[in-house]
């Protein structure tokens, strides 16, 4: 059970990890800010209390906060208020009527990521969506973890939390201080390192055989992995198209690979 | 070269198929309203010029007409104006510059689709976006064609084209009259339809051979299938997943799906 406060104060100052979380300057979850995750509706702050960030406070109405409140321990505040107050207090009307507030978690190294069996590297994605429905996709497909390679946004941004459905919050990640020498690294500790990209002289996805580590590298939407990425891979792949290259949001086409290169051993699943 | 018209009063009656795009009960693209298909960018407008649907007219800032102007000819008006004059005339500012209206097709029969050799099944999505992203995976992922069972959206609605990037502009699709009684007529027709579940007693997908005419039944994220559905349909086929079973998006599932048991005779595509 939690310690349920009722609010009905706008400006309750113990509300403020909760404010303006539309107003760019001001946003608790923006790096640089005060570096808070927000996890938003019942089922992602499921996800936040059972993941290493540590929660600090649940704001929501009546009845989100009883769904709630015998997962959390009586030292966890649960502020409970009305849907226009807290519209007030976060700066939208927000549908799903909780938000929970936690801080971060120690960051993953590159090292303790390369001791997974299967990883995804990323370059260049600095889509919120797309980021979050890609660890949703690593998530749900057995992959490990994600290596976030130079142009790539914070995936414990608030959008990105929450199109991941929470999974970003259970998903070990790393930002690559070297590039491409993550990839080097990778290779190093025995990944093979697949590129995946819509050249054409790239092999078919289905001709790879990925019975070790695998390591998937996906590129942005618009430009696509740089040359240095690609050189830097065991080899290029791609995932045979009708459509034109432009064919495949960059998290389908991430789907589509891990079920492939992760087939092999979870069998019939 | 098109008929371009420059026009600089955004009340020019000339521009009413453009108009208030925002406002549901005006919008020229519902279904029981004017039925247009509005296409909204350079790639969209280029996908809806190549496409079945005939083209009224464009209307976007100088630029991106200059971009199509080529490709139409000069029977076709190309309306010319601000930025400022578009978004009053729509109702929002549009990033993309460039809008163009057409009239429906004829639609298809599932006569016509049942002579392709493979299709998607949708029961009950109704949501704009998934039903885009999906027509999206067809296109590139070799599907031939939609049947839009029970529950389904229109996927000519503006949302839906726009995610699509237009593809649905190239797909044919049509709307079951039967329920579940088109799958019967499918099954008459010598496709193996599969129904796509997370149900634990459903066949791993990779179990599953698709050597002849295949048909992917896909329901909406929430609900799922329906019994009635699963009921008629060869075989319920899962995608083994790690992250509990609302870890894949439905478009994303379904292009994994399609993936799987496209690639039989794409071989190296």
């Amino acid at each position: 059970m939690a310690d349920v406060i009722r609010i009905t104060d706008p400006a309750d100052p113990r509300l403020d990890d909760f404010r303006d979380l539309t107003t760019a300057d001001r946003r608790p979850d923006r790096p640089g800010g005060k570096g808070l995750v927000i996890a938003e509706g019942v089922v992602v702050v499921r996800r936040l209390l059972a993941s290493p960030y540590p929660v600090r406070a649940l704001l929501g109405v009546e009845r989100r906060i009883a769904e709630l409140d015998t997962e959390v321990d009586s030292a966890m505040p649960a502020y409970v208020t009305s849907a226009d107050v807290m519209a007030e207090v976060v700066g939208f009307h927000l549908n799903r009527g909780v938000l929970a507030v936690a801080g971060r978690a120690r960051p993953w190294e590159l090292a303790d990521l390369a001791g997974l069996k299967r990883l995804v590297v990323l370059e260049g994605v600095g889509d919120h969506e797309n980021l979050g429905s890609l660890f949703r996709n690593v998530a749900a497909l057995g992959f490990g973890g994600v290596v976030l390679g130079p142009g790539c946004s914070d995936p414990l941004y608030r959008r990105s939390v929450r199109v991941s459905m929470g999974h970003v919050l259970a998903v070990p990640f790393t930002t690559a201080t070297e590039w491409p020498g993550a990839l080097k690294y990778l290779r190093e500790n025995d990944f093979q390192v697949l590129a995946l990209t819509p050249r054409a002289d790239s092999l078919p996805l289905s001709d790879v055989t990925a019975d070790g580590k695998v390591a998937v590298l996906l590129g942005s939407e618009g430009p696509g992995l740089t040359d240095e990425a690609i050189a830097a891979a065991d080899h290029a792949v791609r995932i045979p198209m009708s459509g034109g290259v432009d064919s495949l949001n960059i998290a389908t086409a991430g789907a589509v690979a891990f079920y492939a290169l992760g087939r092999g051993d979870r069998g019939a699943g």
